[in-house]
């Protein structure tokens, strides 16, 4: 089958790489969204060496489970043990254990066919478009924010970053909280959120200082973490949502006087990201800049990589 | 009156600076405590100019409150307005328009004299000797921790550094737990903890890794932080005790992959650190390595730097 490889030092599109034969589930591939993370493993993140790519939909081709082949689906990324204390204490996608598609020692969805347990796998409704189902991944892993941190419904809260990933999080905010107000960078990214009666803003201005409950990072530079520790009020929540990184210089001084909590925060649960892109409650049509055969891969990354563009996606 | 004046580059020892005169209460100084934090101040922290100082125990020269003049007294280091959203909702600690005894914009308790508003401070029982009242401050500061966190009494509990802070939050600790281990580097203080059936480790072993619900930092060392990020738990909380003075690298990617909560946390309520000394629940007499006159400051900061020294008093 056709993949795209990465040795450790550059993806290349390899022709018959060995189409994966195990007792778990075998999917093919429809389609396969680009993150951020994607495109973090191509400069060294987590040493990952394999099929690079968790962001996917596709159809069962083959699985112990006869009612789910030939149905549509998405799938968890984190294959665990379930039997370690973090499984049988219900924090499976903490599992020591655990291999994770496309980021850690299991090949991802940047190919034709993938394998999953079977237990990972959810089946998609009709409603739901190919495209769209791509993102109930990074969709989820908005909606661990609302499961980690209980918002009270009058805090203020402030996401820093209007790409890919703060777009979503806007998204999800806004279905429980008013009041958001995204720091971006991006006329065309601010100019989506105003619609959801999301504020905006270029810079931070002095009024914004030190004046929001909650603040969400999600740019994954520096600056960005930098700027959550200048919005955040003092006993206030900062929710890390991307890896930071830059190794530069990171002084926590400001989040032990002002007492802040900061939070990582990483893949979050399905359920509710699939119903709300079922229901319409979450749009994230306008998030699809472009799709590109497998074959294009180069071009798709260039795409992916460039400032300002949200979500490229790759058709195996 | 005679204080230790830092002009923002050297500390002085000055013969004649001014009695503090205003409708703050006065308070003789008796004896003040040398703190990791006046040693930054000393190197730049905070901007700081003026008269350092903030653990101190002294009597009331002149009050506006008459039942307190000639008491013992210690007090709490921020001055706030009383008037902000923080003042208003039991946040006063957090006063934006506040300033701090000996860090900001207030001079401190090297001195022979201090003011302080009169709600600052806290009368002292004689069964408190002089010595043991120079600890509310840090110990309140310790009190903090309980105060922020929700901690279940299964937690497994390491503290990194078995410094001046590091002894007096694993004593604060192990009033309401059990399973406390500190990982320090002097055999002398480790000593000190393990009388308390505190644990104590010199080195991180594999066991060790990912392993503890509760991490608090204590040493102020950038190294320390990445220790606490090797010892917490996934899902785990990281409380940051000390400002970290190191401005290198800090990598936030393992508290974002394991969703770590890291907690700041600065001053805290004396009320029950009074009574942890005057109960004798807490003991710390055990800390003072040495008392310098005022005078021999010079003796007393080279004292407080060194490695394994706890606390270093003044005498005014």
């Amino acid at each position: 089958m056709k993949a795209l490889y990465f040795d450790g030092t550059k993806l290349d599109l390899l022709e018959d790489y060995q189409i994966p034969n195990s007792k778990e589930t075998l999917v093919k591939v429809k389609l396969a969204g680009i993150c951020g993370t994607d495109l973090e493993i191509l400069k060294g993140y987590a040493s990952f060496v394999g099929v690079p790519g968790h962001e996917f939909v596709g159809v069962v081709e083959s699985s112990s489970n006869k009612d789910i082949i030939g149905k549509k689906v998405v799938g968890e990324i984190n294959a665990v043990c379930g039997k370690c204390n973090f499984c049988l204490n219900g924090l499976e996608r903490h599992c020591p254990n655990r291999t994770v598609l496309g980021i850690l020692k299991r090949d991802g969805a940047f190919s034709q066919y993938l394998i999953l347990p079977e237990k990972n796998l959810h089946v998609i409704p009709d409603s739901i478009t190919d495209e769209q189902a791509v993102f109930v991944e990074p969709l989820a892993a908005a909606f661990e924010i609302v499961e980690q941190i209980h918002v009270e419904p009058n805090w203020k809260i402030a996401v820093v970053g209007d790409g890919r990933l703060g777009q979503l999080i806007c998204k999800v905010l806004r279905l429980y909280y008013h009041d958001i107000t995204c720091f971006g960078k991006h006329d065309r990214k601010m100019a989506m959120l105003q619609k959801l009666q999301i504020k905006t803003k270029s810079k931070i201005d002095s009024e914004d200082e030190y004046n929001y409950d909650l603040v969400v990072e999600a740019t994954g530079h520096q600056s960005g973490f930098l700027n959550t520790l200048k919005l955040v009020k003092p006993r206030g929540t900062i929710v890390l949502k991307s890896t930071i990184t830059s190794h530069d210089k990171l002084d926590l001084t400001d989040a032990v006087v002002n007492e802040v909590t900061i939070v990582g925060s990483r893949c979050g649960p399905f359920k509710p990201a699939i119903n709300a892109l079922s229901t319409g409650k979450v749009s994230v049509d306008e998030l699809i800049d472009a799709t590109y055969p497998l074959e294009k891969f180069k071009d798709a990354f260039e795409h992916a990589a460039k400032p300002g563009v949200l979500k490229v996606l790759l058709k195996p």
